[in-house]
C-alpha cells in the first residue's frame, strides 16, 4: 500500500506508490485497460488499471464500478503530458468502499429544478466544484485584506428586535416570548464597534424576506460590512476599490484553474485595479437618458439601469450623492445640498449590477432623530443607536459587499443561486 | 498637521509629528499639564498637553475635555519608558469633535444588568476590548489552520426544514407559508459537501432556543465544523489536537497585551500542545466515582462532571465511546459492541468544561434508516441525507468547536456573555 495523498499533491509523487481515496467520476472500458477517471475532491486523476498489471479480482472490480462509486485505489504516479493534470495513476489495487447503484446525475442534460432538488450530488460535478472553490478564496481574500489592513472582525446578532433596512423583508421568530427578526445587516451594530475598535467588519449571513423570484436575489445570503471612524464618503470608496481589487487579483492568481473550467475570459477581471471611476447619481440619470432609457430623477436604479451604466465602464463603477430620499434612514446628508446624500453604490463590470452599497452616516444627534421619527421607526429600539451620537460621535463609513454577486460576476454566470452550496430562494428550502 | 496614523504604529513615528483621532479614555490635571488618556481602537496612548506650549484656547479645551469625547489631537512622538505602551504624544494642537456629556459608564462599579444594557458603550472599556481582540484572533486563527490544511469553507444554510441536535430548542420562522428553523449545526449539510470536496468546514452562527440560565450558554452562538471524508475516530482526534492547540498558541503568541490586560496566567495555556490525553467514557465515569460522585453508566455529563473530569488533566481530554443512547442518531456505532459510539467530545483544561463534539459518523443506509425512525425524525425531511449513503458512502468524521466557549476558557473568564459583542440570552435580546 501507498501512502494516502491527495489529488493535488501527486506532482510530488511521481513515480511513487501512493493511496487516492475518493469516488469514480466516469470510465471508460477500452477492453485490456480500464481507465478510471478518479477525484477525491482536491483535483480529478486518471487511474489506468491494465489487466496485465492487476489481479483478474481488481480488474473485473474496475470493470464494474459505476459512477460515484466511493473507491480506494492504489498505484504509481506517472507524469503523461495527454492526462488531465498532467499525471495519472498505474493502478495496481483497487478497494469498492460502496458500489453506488443508479447515481441520478448523469452526463446527459438535467433539468434546473432536478438538479436544484438533488443539490446534495449536484455540489460533485465540476462546474459546481469550480464555482464554490472559487467562493472560498473569495471569502478568505476578504478576510485576509481586511485582517491585514486593521480591521476588527466583530461579529454582529443575527437575532435582533429591530430592523435595519426594510421593515417589509423580515424573517420573524418568537423570542421567549418576545417578537425579534433575522437580521438585515450588521452594520448599525457595526457603527457601535468602531466606538471601540475604530476599523471593525462582520462577516456573516443576512436574510431578506424578498418575495421577488429573480436570478440576482436570495432570501439568505452572506454579506461582509466593513466600518470605520473617521473616515468619509471619498476615503470610504478608496478603501472599497483597494478592497475589491484585492479579491478579483487573488482569485485571477489562485483559482486559473477553476476560472478556466467556467470559460471564464479573464482579460476583463485582470482590469480590475484602482481606480475606479466615480460618477454622480446625477450624472448617472444623464448617462441613462443619453442613452435613450427614460429615468426621472429621484427614482431609484432598477436591475435594468444597473446593467446599462455598469456597461458603460470597463471596471466596476462607484455612483455616489444619491437621493437623500430613496436612500436608508442613516445615511449623512450632503450639507451643502440636503436632497442628495453621502452614500456610494458600486457597480460590477459587465454589466453584473450592484456589488456594494455604502457611504458615510450620520454622526448628528438632531439629524438622526428626526430621521428615525420621519421613517416611523420605533424609537425605543433605536436608543442605543442614538447612544452612538450622544457619546463621541465622529464621521464614519461603511459598505456591505454581498458575497454571492460577487462570485456571480467574478465566474460570470447567470443565476445567483449557483454561488452558495445550498441556496434559499421564495420556492427553495429544501435540501 | 501630521499624518494621522494609529496609536498600534506609534513607535515607528518617533520625534515625528503626528496626528491621532480617538476618544478621551481617561486624563488628569496638573494644573499647567492635562494628561490626556487618548484611545482610538488600536491603543492607548498619553497626551501631554503643557500650558507653555500650546494656546490658551487649546489648553482650555484640553481641561475641559470629558470622559469619551471625541477628539482629534496632534503632537509630536516621544519615547518615555514610563508611559503606557512606552511612548507618549507631546500636543501642540487639538479639536474636539464632540464633547460628550455624562457618559454613563463611569470608571467607578456598575452593576452588571447595567453594563448588559449598554453594552453598546461597554465594548469601550479595555477589558471587553481585550476579550473581543482575542476572540478575532481566535476566530482568524480557526481559518488560517483550516485554510492551511486542506479544508475547504463551504457556508452551509441558516434557514433549515428539519433539526439536526434537539427538536426541543428551535426557533421558527414562517418561510413564505411553510415552517423553517434556525441551523442548531451545519454538520449534516457538511457531509455532503465532503462528498464534493473531500474536507470542509462551515464556520457561521448556530441558536438553540434554550431556556437554561447558566453561565456556559448563550441561544445565538458561533460554531466552526470541520468535517473528514475517509477519516475514522482516531484521525478526527488528531486533528482535534493540532487544531485546538495551534488556536492557542497563536493566541499566546500574538495577543499578550490582552492576555495580560485580563490577568490570564498564561502557564496553564502554554502547556497546551498534543497529544492529549484519551479516556473512554467508561473511565470517566470510574474517575467521577473514585473522586466520590455518584455517576450512573449510561447518563449524559453535566457540567460539574465535566469541571471534575477536566481539572484532572493538565491538557485538554478527550472522552470517547458514550452511550450510543445519549448521542445525536447519526453517530456511528462501535461494530464491537453497539452500546457505545464512535463519538469524541473535547474538554477544555482548568475545569471549563466541553468545547468541542464531535466524532465519526453513520456510513450504513440500513443503520442511518433505522435511526431515523428511533428517533421519530420525520423521514423526508432526511431524503437527501439518506442518499449521502446511497450514492459513494465513505467513513467520515468531524467535529463542532464553539468559538465563546473557547474564548471564556483562553480568557479564563467566569460568563460566556462577554465572549461576543451583543449576546443573545433567554433574557437579553437588546441592544
Amino acid at each position: 500500500m501507498g501512502e494516502w495523498v491527495y489529488i493535488k499533491d501527486i506532482a510530488a509523487y511521481e513515480g511513487k506508490q501512493v493511496t487516492i481515496k475518493g469516488w469514480l467520476y466516469n470510465s471508460t472500458d477500452k477492453g485490456k485497460v480500464q481507465f478510471l477517471l478518479l477525484r477525491d475532491g482536491t483535483g480529478v486523476v486518471q487511474g489506468v488499471v491494465s489487466r496485465k498489471d492487476v489481479s483478474s479480482q481488481v480488474f473485473s472490480d474496475a470493470q464494474h464500478l459505476t459512477q460515484e462509486s466511493s473507491v480506494i485505489v492504489t498505484g504509481q504516479v506517472r507524469a503523461d503530458k495527454r492526462a488531465p493534470g498532467g499525471y495519472e495513476l498505474l493502478v495496481n489495487n483497487l478497494q469498492t468502499v460502496q458500489l453506488t447503484q443508479d447515481y441520478p446525475i448523469t452526463p446527459k442534460e438535467h433539468g434546473i429544478a432536478f438538479l436544484m432538488e438533488n443539490r446534495h450530488l449536484w455540489l460533485r460535478s465540476s462546474r459546481q466544484h469550480a464555482i464554490l472553490r472559487i467562493r472560498a478564496e473569495v471569502v478568505k481574500a476578504i478576510r485576509d485584506w481586511l485582517d491585514s489592513h486593521g480591521f476588527v472582525n466583530v461579529d454582529t446578532p443575527i437575532l435582533t428586535p429591530s430592523s435595519c433596512e426594510d421593515s417589509t423583508t423580515l424573517f420573524g421568530t418568537d423570542y421567549f416570548g418576545e417578537q425579534a427578526y433575522l437580521t438585515q445587516s450588521g452594520q448599525l451594530y457595526n457603527e457601535a464597534t468602531i466606538g471601540a475598535f475604530g476599523k471593525v467588519y462582520c462577516f456573516g449571513p443576512t436574510f431578506r424576506a424578498e418575495k421577488s423570484k429573480t436570478r440576482r436575489h436570495l432570501t439568505e445570503f452572506w454579506m461582509v460590512e466593513p466600518e470605520m471612524a473617521y473616515v468619509d464618503l471619498e476615503g470610504c470608496m478608496e478603501v472599497e476599490e483597494q478592497f475589491v481589487s484585492y479579491i478579483v487579483q487573488t482569485v485571477l492568481q489562485n483559482r486559473a484553474v477553476e476560472l478556466e473550467a467556467l470559460d471564464r475570459d479573464t482579460s476583463r477581471l485582470e482590469k480590475v485595479v484602482p481606480p475606479f471611476p466615480r460618477i454622480t447619481y446625477d450624472e448617472a440619470v444623464e448617462l441613462l437618458n443619453k442613452k435613450g432609457l427614460a429615468f426621472e430623477w429621484g427614482n431609484d436604479f432598477g436591475a435594468p439601469h444597473e446593467t446599462v451604466i455598469g456597461e458603460s465602464f470597463e471596471k466596476p463603477v462607484f455612483i455616489h450623492h444619491y437621493p437623500t430620499a430613496v436612500k436608508a434612514f442613516y445615511m449623512e446628508e450632503d450639507p451643502s445640498r440636503p436632497e442628495v446624500c453621502l452614500s456610494v453604490d458600486l457597480l460590477a463590470a459587465e454589466g453584473y449590477g450592484e456589488i456594494i452599497g455604502g457611504g458615510q452616516r450620520t454622526a448628528s444627534y438632531e439629524l438622526l432623530e428626526r430621521r428615525i421619527k420621519e421613517h416611523n421607526l420605533p424609537r425605543q429600539a433605536y436608543e442605543w443607536y442614538l447612544d452612538l451620537r450622544r457619546y463621541g460621535s465622529v464621521p464614519h463609513s461603511g459598505f456591505g459587499l454581498g458575497v454571492e454577486r460577487t462570485v456571480t460576476w467574478i465566474c460570470r454566470i447567470h443565476h445567483i443561486r449557483e454561488t452558495i452550496a445550498f441556496p434559499r430562494m421564495l420556492d427553495r428550502i429544501y435540501p
